[in-house]
């Protein structure tokens, strides 16, 4: 059989709990479809800084390049968060995007209609709210030269924003084709006013989308973005932009509608076509608050799973599978601590992802 | 008696109509409290490159340096935005913010009570919200250098964010003060996890924070600040940040206050203390779409004249004066037609102004 070897990186805080949910995704599926996964753990972020005194092991990466896809957890933590730059999980984390090339952010923001109360906007404003920001991820201001010195006004700091037009062409690209299999229309999001790489950002988007010529385009200031999400959130469709403005606009997407707990997200390369490799992990973060308690919400972890077999695999009967079994399991009305209305009423991580596995 | 200069820069688009408004409160002032202004009007933005050949002439510089106070309309629009970088509205804008020194952009964010239904956020969430954004105006990645070149991957564009402690310790300063005349919260928002300059800024407003022991400080990662704009508005008391990410976040935050019309900024130099120079603006554009039609609401820039009022020359009676009549109109239900539920009963931009020059 088709064996499909897949490196779990939990990671730190919740992202081991998380994962087991997960993991537990990926067996049933196996007896229901078939499938035949190969799973290997691999250290990564603040655990790896423990046991192995960096982020990014080069055993880890190894197992990352062997597989086929990477389902992340989370990392980080305030245990790490005054160590030097070389001794953070998120260095960890910008090592890895750029070593396995994965330079294409998908993070879709839907409206999950149980939990359209849980967004703090008005359910007749989020009504319809479906969008996917693609996040320029291995370039830009993240990685650009850093440097520290003495000034003519005493100490200064430099980051440097870089970008060239093969890397802008390619996301954008692959931005173009995603909006082509969805509502075809694309927000490319700049600040051509001001930034000399937005004006090469917008020139270039200008000059391939001719080629897509069934994907209405718009350019919007990436301030003025930051205010239309908030005023008409089901308007957008797909949104490209560059690595910063991704990382900030991405999170109020993901914020406004509610349903931050169940998000998932994947990096990817070259391409975005089944059976290209990805790296699935959930929007929210490593909770260290209430990390090791059972409190976590694993779904965001299992519609990981559910993007990675859609995009990596093509097991789209099975990825069906997963995301009804948790619309069912949501409408049922079961739910984790923080999603929960009472509080007392809530599920454990497993006992939320035992259901789930049940439902599919 | 004491004259007081302002120079008046009605811009572009809905500038010159708005600005026609916020004079006749100028006027009011004067016959009701026995000031006196003398006005200069002076050509910036698009009308400058129409008439001048350049967005900032030296006349215009010179008349802003000569005055006590700047009030600015708005400037920009669809006519200018294919010119080279030399020859547009933008580029004067950033021109003269430089060469006033203008350092320091106050962005208040509030919520007038009879628009809270204007927000797409719901009311509860909104309740209370009154916060302030710093943002740094004359450094980072929109002064930095910026060029244009030949690399191994066809062309590419390079900007360059620099900061130094300066630059970095005036504007944190200037927010802490703030803070201790509200709330006495500040929250400082970088990237420190990604970015050189963020760690610049977060050791620099950590060393300045033991002078200010009353205002409770926190560092919020600007993606989690994009987030927690939108789940705890009313948290907030004063935010300060880099240029870039305040242009982002103060958008954000007025935009979420539903009444974007309504709000007025003040950029500042050296001091904010009652005498100090300033430039006083209304916070949304030159909507070019509407210009010359009577359509625009005059409020923010007239808000603006009391922003100017209270912090260039101390008159705060008269400041609260303009406030109130702002309030007491809105309050008895007159509506230009921005904010107005029921278009057709719209007031005009003179009407709305005659109105609140009578209600002073
Ligand atoms: C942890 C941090 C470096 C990272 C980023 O900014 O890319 C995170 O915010 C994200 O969005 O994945
Ligand atoms: C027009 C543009 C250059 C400007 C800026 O980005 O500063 C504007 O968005 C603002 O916030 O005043």
């Amino acid at each position: 059989t088709d064996v499909k070897k897949i490196a779990v990186i939990a990671g730190d805080g919740i992202g081991p709990e998380v994962v087991a949910e997960a993991e537990k995704v990926l067996k049933k599926a196996e007896e229901l479809y078939g499938y035949s996964f190969e799973t290997e753990h691999a250290l990564f972020g603040g655990i790896a800084i423990d046991e192995k005194g960096t982020p990014l092991p080069q055993e880890t990466l190894d197992v990352c390049k062997s597989a086929d896809a990477v389902l992340l957890g989370a990392v980080g933590g305030p245990k790490w968060d005054n160590n030097s730059k070389e001794l953070r999980p998120e260095t960890g984390l910008l090592g890895i995007r750029k070593a396995l090339g994965l330079f294409s952010n998908l993070r879709p923001a839907v409206v999950f209609d149980c939990l359209k109360e849980a967004s703090t906007l008005k359910p007749e404003v989020l009504e319809g709210t479906d969008l996917m920001v693609v996040r320029e991820l291995t370039g830009g201001i993240y990685f650009g030269e850093k440097l520290r010195r003495q000034g003519e006004h005493g100490e200064e700091a430099v980051d440097t924003c870089v970008y060239n037009v093969t890397e802008i062409e390619r996301i954008t690209r692959q931005a173009f084709e995603i909006a082509q299999k969805r509502r075809k229309k694309l927000a490319s999001v700049d600040k051509a006013n001001v930034l000399e790489t937005s004006r090469l950002w917008r020139e270039t988007v200008n000059r391939i989308a001719p080629d897509y010529p069934d994907v209405e385009l718009e350019h919007v200031l990436v301030d003025n973005c930051a205010m239309q999400l908030l005023r008409r959130p089901s308007s957008f469709d797909v949104i490209v932009t560059e690595n910063m403005f991704g990382d900030i606009l991405s999170d109020e997407a993901a914020m406004l509608t509610g349903s931050i707990g169940m998000l998932a997200s994947a990096s990817m390369g070259d391409s975005t076509d089944a059976g290209s490799f990805g790296l699935y992990e959930p929007v929210h973060g490593s909770a260290p608050d209430i990390a090791g308690q059972g409190l976590a919400n694993p779904i965001a972890t299992i519609l990981s799973v559910a993007l990675m077999f859609r995009l990596t695999f093509n097991y789209a009967e099975a990825a069906d599978a997963i995301e009804a079994a948790v619309a069912k399991v949501l409408d049922e009305g079961h739910r984790t601590a923080d999603i929960a209305v009472d509080k007392s009423q809530a599920l454990s991580t497993s006992q939320m992802g035992d259901l789930i596995v049940a439902a599919m």
